[in-house]
């Protein structure tokens, strides 16, 4: 039995921006003695979602005003009257779409398909340098 | 420590069509030697989500037009507007509710609630053979 | 190789009682012989959502209000017309927002956020005693 963890790391630009982690993801199984498994990758934070999707700036657009609508940036929060954080929506957002994703790996390549990309979507209102964990398991 | 790779191929009816996959999960993990782990399983695609439900025809009525809700079919993508493809609402549908689902099992069966099924909906705009990927380490 | 399971039993106070199983989760990765790996908890039952966020009175009432709009409760759903539970709403939200969640553990600590907790939100419509499934591998 193996565990790896490794760390990737990415800044970014604010709302709604949305990084391609595939190709670093591909990277580190490419290298790691690990062959086939399952991944988890997390963001140790509370204001960002990882999920999977066509990596398409047409269909990102799609998707950050999809979580628009279900948690709208210029509404009162609860959290912002507490806390004036002004981000509450990230938090939101962040709960309901998920911080960390897993897939499975095999022979140091992950099970994703050819349209389909592991991606970060930053929910916070400003830009941000994130450190996401990405743990093997195999 | 192990890990299998093992597929399971279903075919889909279109948009909203889902699909219960807790047999066919019963049965490869009561002919697996792992015993007890996790388990991961993943669609390599854009348009679709895995999920838990109840699978009672009402209820996964009730669930798809919440789907709808959030990403309806019948308005403009910016995906669309670039691809044409007409399913920009399929790609935001399965980034946002999830392409993979992870679950325990132990002595061969899966860790599930009496009236909770693990499921595919079919989030595409058509007919699909889907080929699905289940890891399980343990 | 290892794998354990655990079991953490909590009492919810019916629609949106959100606890905190951070505190929880800790102590068992604490007293675990497994050091690193991978975690996957699970309610196993259809009506409720395991998810992260700061656990914060004000952002857990706006996540609520967020479900509230996507499967609101005071609408008919079909599965209350067929079952009569009234928590067709229950089973929407658990189904969309996640019966499960994984996250990475390193020497005996949970992978999270300063302000990041993990916590189940009851969407069924009365009080439950639930038992959730910890499984640990690694």
């Amino acid at each position: 039995m193996s565990v790896e963890t490794h760390t990737l790391e990415i800044e970014t630009q604010g709302t709604n921006h949305t990084i391609d982690l595939t190709s670093k993801i591909r990277e580190v199984l490419s290298r790691s003695s690990i062959l086939s498994g399952v991944a988890c990758i997390i963001l140790p934070g509370s204001t960002g979602v990882i999920t999977t999707i066509e990596y398409e700036p047409g269909v990102i657009k799609d998707l950050t005003e999809a979580m628009e609508k279900v948690a709208p940036r210029n509404r009162p929060y609860h959290h912002d009257q507490a806390w004036g954080d002004g981000n509450g929506f990230s938090h939101v957002r962040s709960a309901l779409f998920g911080a960390s994703f897993s897939f499975p790996f095999v022979k140091g390549k992950p099970i994703l398909g050819t349209w389909q990309q592991i991606v970060f979507v930053e929910c916070d209102n400003r830009p941000r340098k994130r450190r996401l964990v990405l743990q093997l398991v195999g």
